[in-house]
């Protein structure tokens, strides 16, 4: 008998589900509150924002077969490129083996390719139907046009405002923990020069550090790139202050004085948008059992939004949807079961990633720049090129392996021991060649 | 001209808020979701269960005027009975001055008062209306009947579920924090004896600590007790498990033995009623401010809901009213100004309230009965009759003093460190024959 899945949300970790349940046998539907990505005009509706395909989320992509297809669509990152206040650039390789690379892709693009493949494997979707309640019993979502769907299993998908975390949580005792930064965040388009090539070095992220305001931007493959720009919300450095070009265009030239070259309409850009804002969600529980062996499960941001700052979001949700799979092959006939290890065995891990991503946000914007960090990291990666199974720094074994993210915090803090102790001081010296050498090496101009 | 208040929630903190509100001038309505308390039959209808007021309480109800009225509704409780499994009772008085005491009071009986001053002052009631939306710009309540309440300040008093906290959040950064407990209650009544007096000491509160289950009973002015049990909502010994007549008795009679003395008819009680949970929630911004000086502001449990094993929930709203009174009185012509510093003074302290309320449970539930504890307690009191105004332990702090929350854990801390030094060793030994003789001087039989 073939069992009834609905999947609230089409977005990245949605359609992904959707494709993973339908491979597994699943009859799919969608519901998407927003209508259909592949409309003409629906890339301007959406978020444009590019992420950074790191290896978790390549490894689900390689697992529904969608990796190749992807490629074109996609510009490698082999590190990142420091902007610093004096006009220096820096190069910080991501890793030592060649596979140790990120990839820009669209939101967008991503979004279609997947709902594309959905589509093709059989999953119906219902576009523009919100959805105004659960029922945990049956379980059924209805949607506002009163049609209650049931199915044997339901995820919840709807992002970091789920509305299916909300009805799920009504009544129950759901711990619920919703955190904003005091930073957001407004998108700036680095377009292409006026003799069509990109205006920087494409095949990388570029990070402009900084304690009062801080940029990021990944290319594109038509050879522009999109810089998102962090600041404080409030006080005369923040959006609220940045009010008039004037400010606005001495504030970038005192802070980030090679952006306005890079994009010589910064001004009009900025004022043309408001600031978005920055979450983390962290719940529980990510699923209730139903009679019958049915079930509702959370997944991707729904179950635990981060901050942006260690280019894991989408990485992480799409690893839940390769998670959730496992586990419902681990228990064929045992949805509940499935569930339950599903939860089990995940969130201590999107717990971790949480606090990283905190972490990773004061790293980006008060350390990247600094001579100890930038020593210390070369040191690292001298010791990863030395023992390249054995001495593993954190950020290789987050964005470049599927290592769980709880275990990844482990190996890293016992690292760190030995890096913060004697074994450093000596390996220090000892290194000190061997890391100049590798910078060297490792520079990709 | 006369500002017009909209007070949500007619809870201990709505009622209090709009005497508050009454007194200094406003012109006062309350919407609450319930039906009027006075009603016949309405007691049955609500929470029956009993509070201690504490000093922050006692406080805020003699500024209103209405303490000598209430005295009569409340039972004082002089220090603590400790239940031990083996049938031992051992008392630990609250304090050492003759005004450390609490007084038992039914949350009923407390809310009937507050709204019947509220009622004498000229506040208007709404009774059986829901909150379905809130309009921050104006600010406006809307309640399920279509109505649209406008007002100058709107007060969300409606506590830890808060529907004003739910739509103030919308679409705004606002954190939230809500955590549940692992453990529920049930309410179990100790009725008079059939002799007509009470089964046990009266003026205490009675606590039957232990590590599977967690018993802490007030006095009632008819004799009665209402005792709560609390116990884990799973696993064999937790709510979950004890399902039949004969698992529950069983349980009580190896855990809390002298129980099924003091309540004949405990497994029927216990049986009859579901479980409820108990929330922690931290939410930050508590205000917003409107155009021409208006604001919505939140207090009690819809801005700080704390565990109960301090004691505190109650007097720490009635403390909210007292504080964002004097903020009123503060800038009488200035309301954002008034809400910003309620909010900036006060969270402060209710987030260090909701720590001490986790941290007491477990002092409650492992530490009450332990011979160190009981022996660090003596010593405490012990040098607080030493040094009256100089040492004050943390317990005496934040149930007999208005010292602000954050500045008596602080202060605590402080003494912890010389009770845990060497001073601790010194002082313990000179301290014994105090200790001994304080002890029987502070026994209540």
């Amino acid at each position: 008998m073939t069992r009834e899945a609905l999947v609230v949300g089409a977005g990245l970790a949605g359609s992904l589900t959707a494709v993973y349940l339908a491979r597994r046998g699943f009859h799919v539907r969608v519901l998407e509150r927003r209508g259909d990505p592949r409309a003409p005009g629906a890339r301007e509706e959406g978020r444009s924002i590019n992420l950074g395909l790191s290896q978790r989320g390549i490894v689900a992509l390689r697992e529904i077969g969608l990796l190749e297809r992807l490629a074109p669509l996609t510009v490698p990152m082999r590190g990142r490129v420091v902007h610093l206040p004096d006009g220096t650039l820096r190069f910080q390789p991501y890793g030592v083996a060649e596979d140790q690379i990120l990839h820009s892709v669209l939101r967008h693009d991503l979004n279609v390719a997947l709902v594309d493949e959905a589509d093709r494997l059989g999953v119906g979707f219902s576009w523009g139907r919100r959805v105004t309640a659960v029922d945990r019993a049956e379980p059924a979502v209805t949607t506002d046009d009163g049609t209650a769907h049931t199915a044997d299993l339901v995820v919840g998908a709807d992002g970091a405002f789920s509305a299916v975390r909300t009805h799920l949580g009504r009544g129950r005792r759901m711990d619920l923990h919703q955190e904003f930064l005091e930073w957001g965040y407004k998108e700036l388009l680095i377009g292409v020069g006026d003799d069509g090539r990109p205006r920087t070095e494409l095949r990388a992220l570029h990070v402009w550090p900084g304690d009062e305001g801080l940029i990021v931007a990944h290319p594109n493959v038509d050879g522009s790139l999109t810089a998102t720009v962090f600041l404080p919300f409030d006080g005369p450095h923040g959006f609220a202050g940045l009010t008039g070009a004037e400010r606005v265009r001495s504030f970038f030239d005192r802070r980030f004085p090679d952006t306005l070259t890079l994009i010589p309409d910064l001004v009009e850009q900025f004022l043309a948008h408001p600031p978005a804002s920055l979450v983390t969600v962290r719940t529980a529980p990510w699923h209730v059992t139903a009679d019958e062996g049915r079930g509702i499960v959370l997944v991707g941001d729904a179950a635990h939004a981060v901050y942006p700052f260690f280019g894991q979001g989408m990485n992480a949700a799409f690893e839940d949807c390769s998670v959730l799979d496992r586990c419902l092959a681990a228990h064929p006939d045992d949805l509940p079961a499935a569930l339950a290890r599903f939860e089990t065995t995940r969130r201590p891990h999107t717990d971790v990633l949480a606090d990283l991503s905190k972490r990773n946000f004061v790293e980006l914007r008060d350390k990247v720049r600094s001579p100890l960090f930038t020593a210390r990291r070369k040191v690292d990666l001298a010791l990863h090129r030395l023992f390249p199974n054995t001495w593993v720094p954190l950020y290789t074994l987050i964005s470049h392996t599927t290592v769980p993210y709880g275990e990844a915090l482990t190996r890293a803090r016992r690292q760190d021991r030995v890096l913060g102790g004697v074994t450093a001081a000596v390996a220090g010296a000892a290194l000190a060649g061997l890391a100049r050498r590798s910078r060297n090496k490792g520079r990709w101009s």
